[in-house]
């Protein structure tokens, strides 16, 4: 089975979310999945039940928020190579059906991956290899290079109202 | 915890998977979660493992694709009333936390549901309980009455180069 690249940016809830559910269906029939979230240290609650469903699930941020491309640390630029490096040797093992690596559009945002590291990790990916990726802000050139792409539009969010981010539900 | 209403409508791939993330995500801490999938009757790889996680999932479709209007059968209306009338007992019991209503947008586009009828499961929605809605065209005044909304818009699909959904991605 033909793999292809998969990109959802936006600004709009839903895109690590979105990927999310593609594991599951993929798990589903059996495929083999590896994804990276690039940018986030945190626990959320969706890696307790990856972990259950036995996913290598691997971190590459730091539990620091990131506003701003000022505010990255050393430590955030370290983790984030880390990940590229990691992501290179999982898609050349050629082990996994399906790749996602969570925020690594947005980490071209804050400088933290380059637009040409994230074309050359489309250039090594097996034919067979669904790659996804998720974050806002996707490099125009990543667009292009894409089978598929969704922007994520937001039309209304709570956040706006002032709700936080819950347990379960956002995180 | 107060439960909002979330809207994932638009033209692009990523509503039912960010149902699924946000299923997974509150199953991670614990939450109790329903899903009801409108106009669907096929087995979408996702099934096995809500079912592993122990998720009441039920489907109100048929086998059929239904793609215009006038396909709409005799059976087609009754399992969608049928899980009409499901939801709402559902959200009654208030034993739930996250209720995830697939496709039932774009059942009222075939006619299937009402407006009227989800502005009713708005209306007796628990205030704890989350209540997540997907399918294109959500209707106006459902987009309305819901605290958060993303447009998926299909920038790019690789349905147009001719890719036909596959097993563990699409389905």
């Amino acid at each position: 089975m033909k793999g292809y690249v998969q990109v959802y940016t936006g600004n709009g809830k839903g895109k690590t979310t979105a990927s999310l559910g593609l594991i599951m269906r993929a798990l589903g029939k059996n495929l083999k999945v590896y994804m990276a979230q690039f940018m986030k240290g945190q626990k959320y609650g969706e890696l307790n039940i990856l972990e259950k469903l036995g996913v290598l699930v691997e971190r590459f941020g730091t539990d620091e928020c990131i506003m701003s491309p000022k505010d990255v640390s050393e430590e955030d630029k370290i983790k984030a190579k880390e990940g590229y490096s990691k992501v290179k040797e999982i898609l050349l093992s050629k082990k996994y059906d399906l790749v996602v690596l969570d925020e690594i559009c947005v980490s071209t945002y804050f400088n933290l991956i380059t637009e040409e590291e994230i074309l050359h990790l489309i250039d090594i990916k097996p034919s067979e290899t669904e790659l996804v990726l998720t974050g806002r802000y996707a490099p125009k050139k990543v667009i292009e290079r894409a089978d598929l792409v969704t922007e994520m539009m937001e039309i209304k969010h709570y956040y706006s109202q002032g709700v936080m981010a819950r347990d379960g539900i956002e995180r």
